[in-house]
């Protein structure tokens, strides 16, 4: 077998067998397939796509590249979640305590930012002491100790992911159906759980911008993942504008606190509860999301979400205290507002805007390795649907140190839309798929 | 502008300006553009094509790229020919001493030969003394004094083919309508030649198999040709048979031979007057086709092109007698007899199978650097419409010194179908293109 004649397989519409896939991300993995032959097949397979075996069988390959998280002597439940990046989405730092808390194991493998997206792990080092390249018996030993981990992506899982990303970035081959869903399907069978919430954003400041093409990703994403033996379901959630308030590390952070604490932006609330009710009900801890997202209201209610958090932040090396008093947060030496040009009716907050004004801000990287400022981001003072007057300030930029101050402030000045009524209030779960 | 910019937008349909591929070309001739992207680029290319002024910037971009042979200083028109491939051609060896006795300049580059089909240089090579690489000094030189040259590809002409062109081959990207215009047609812009006729050949031992493919390949190349500020003629010639009855290197020589001395099979006869008839016409030498042919066959039958060869050998170091007495060329040591397994009417002589037998033999080269036997081919005995006996031997098998005999006997066999009527006569010329 050449491979040669795989990628003219695919290049004429053929499918490919598991055998021919797994040569092909083995020998990519191995460096005996040199990377052209690999980004000449990217390409075809962009243009031709694959069908759900292909899908299944390249997915598993990716999984064999590497080890996988054995989470298995941990009692109860493993649960986690992937969300499609977006902007403001705080949601991981909430529902890893919260699972944790209603008596689920979460070990949660997450990324860093990059481009106009933030990253969970970025995030979750602004507090101080945090450590997130935790070894895999680290991770194992906490989620058995604590019930919830937030670690980085560890180099010895799926390593083929890695490879086949940094080749699609740079080919025009990253907007492939079946490669997202080898992509984020591999990472998750990898990292050990049994049951898996899929949040696919679907908006301006998310990868897939139309609701067919968000139910496209989510429903290959569910039915492939499940052929390879785990219980996955998956929302569709509005990422029009960024979700909650707040488009930064320490800032998000502070978010995150606040709806442990029972309080904070309803939207990010709502995604949280809804995300984590699915998981009660693929876990068998609720007949219903609706008995799902009471039961873990409750646990917000009662401070014991908030407890499992200080107890995570601590099993990291992080100040539990930040829990108690979010002071203890770097903060940015200067915020600065900006300001309404008119009154009106906010129509509309484009979250790739804020998204990009965050990275500007400081809080982003344009290029992988570099450093990201903690205390750098946007806080929004308005949502849609709010009523502004003219020269009321719409949001506070955190400025950090390397800021680009004045593109900063355009793009938050060109995300808000104005008009002279309310509009109608949008949904926020736009679907869900079970 | 970032190459995975360009990349994007020829996969998402758009078209390229001559500045960007300009770009490409240059990025990847030096080494700033990684081989991954390009291949990813050309894979692009395979599914959306380019339009006629993309084919255009990208041949140029490719003739910038290295030298040009500047025939200038040499008095007299020069010309040239292209063979997109077959079996058993050896018109190269005959037009260009019978060009050159016409009075025009015939200066060719050629190739190896690869897989099925064989190479103009390693046919004349098979003359004992011959030399091929020479220098771009030495080449127009040549043509100013002999009026003739038959000289390997220089690295200097179009480096970009060649790096271009060695990816194609591992990425599935050769069968590519402008990628195959734009090599072919920068290597003849660099070759300095004002008038260039193609060969387009047809059929079952061609590239391309069917006349449509032929037709659009054939177009392509004038049109573009044209614009390039050349003139440009093409026929569509028939490659169902082989061309002549030898495949095979000293075979190919001692064929070009006979019908330089007026004899030699009529098909490989008259193809080269129809090609040489069109440089006539295009130079202005001729008022049309069928006058060019007459001016032609009168130099053969006097045996001015039979003189022409003898000083084109000289010159390139060669041995002249062959050009009098075939038995200076090599010899195969064994000559193995195939015969016919049943009685009938030849039908079909299958020209890839012929051409893999002579691989097969040692005539050919499965990969690039191999050495190829002079002596080894296939000499055919009968043709189509010949009636054979059982047992009547259909061809001689030269047997190289590592020749794989019995893998070549049975392809021989397989190159041959019968049947109990005479077939009606093929067309030779299927298309002419002006």
């Amino acid at each position: 077998m050449r491979v040669v004649d795989l990628i003219e397989k695919k290049r004429d519409g053929g499918e490919l067998t598991p055998a021919e896939l797994r040569a092909l991300v083995q020998g990519f993995v191995s460096g005996a397939i040199p990377d052209y032959q690999m980004a000449a097949f990217l390409m075809a397979v962009y243009f031709r796509g694959m069908n759900e075996e292909e899908t299944v069988a390249l997915t598993q390959a990716m999984v064999e590249s590497g080890e996988r998280l054995d989470l298995s002597g941990v009692p109860g439940v493993k649960v986690d979640k992937h969300s499609t990046g977006g902007v403001g989405d705080s949601v991981t730092l909430v529902l890893v305590p919260l699972m944790a808390a209603a008596g689920l194991v979460m070990a949660k493998l997450s990324g860093r930012a990059l481009g106009h997206t933030g990253g969970t792990i970025d995030k979750f080092e602004s507090i101080p002491g945090v450590r997130t390249e935790l070894t895999p018996a680290e991770i194992v030993a906490q989620a058995h100790r604590v019930g919830a981990v937030i670690a980085d992506h560890t180099a010895e899982l799926v390593p083929a992911d890695r490879l086949i990303y940094e080749l699609r970035d740079v080919t025009g081959t990253v907007p492939s159906l079946p490669l997202i869903a080898a992509s984020v399907l591999s990472k998750k069978i990898a990292g050990g759980a049994d049951v898996i919430v899929l949040d696919v954003k679907c908006g301006d400041g998310a990868f897939m911008r139309t609701l067919p093409e968000a139910r496209e990703l989510a429903w290959t994403l569910v039915r492939v993942g499940n052929r390879l033996g785990k219980k996955f379901a998956a929302l569709i959630t509005a990422m029009e504008e960024p979700l909650g308030r707040m488009a930064g590390n320490a800032l998000e952070v502070r978010q995150a606190l606040e709806v442990l604490r029972g309080e904070g932006p309803v939207d990010l609330r709502e995604v949280t509860l809804a995300l984590g009710a699915e998981l009660l009900v693929l876990a068998g801890e609720a007949n219903g999301p609706a008995e799902g997202r009471e039961k873990l209201a409750r646990l917000l209610a009662s401070g014991a979400a908030l407890r499992k958090f200080q107890e995570l932040v601590a099993a990291q090396g992080g100040d539990p205290r930040v829990a108690e008093d979010p002071r203890q947060l770097p903060r940015a030496a200067h915020v600065v507002e900006v300001p309404a040009e008119k009154a009106g009716y906010v129509q509309r907050v484009a979250a790739r805007r804020v998204g990009l004004a965050a990275g500007l801000l400081g809080a982003g990287r344009e290029v992988k390795g570099q450093r990201v400022d903690p205390v750098a981001g946007v806080e929004l003072l308005v949502k849609v649907g709010a009523e502004v007057e003219k020269g009321q300030p719409l949001a506070r930029l955190h400025v950090g140190r390397s800021a680009r101050l004045p593109q900063a402030m355009e793009q938050v000045r060109l995300a808000f839309t104005f008009g002279p009524e309310k509009p109608a209030p949008s949904l926020l779960i736009l679907d869900r798929i079970v």
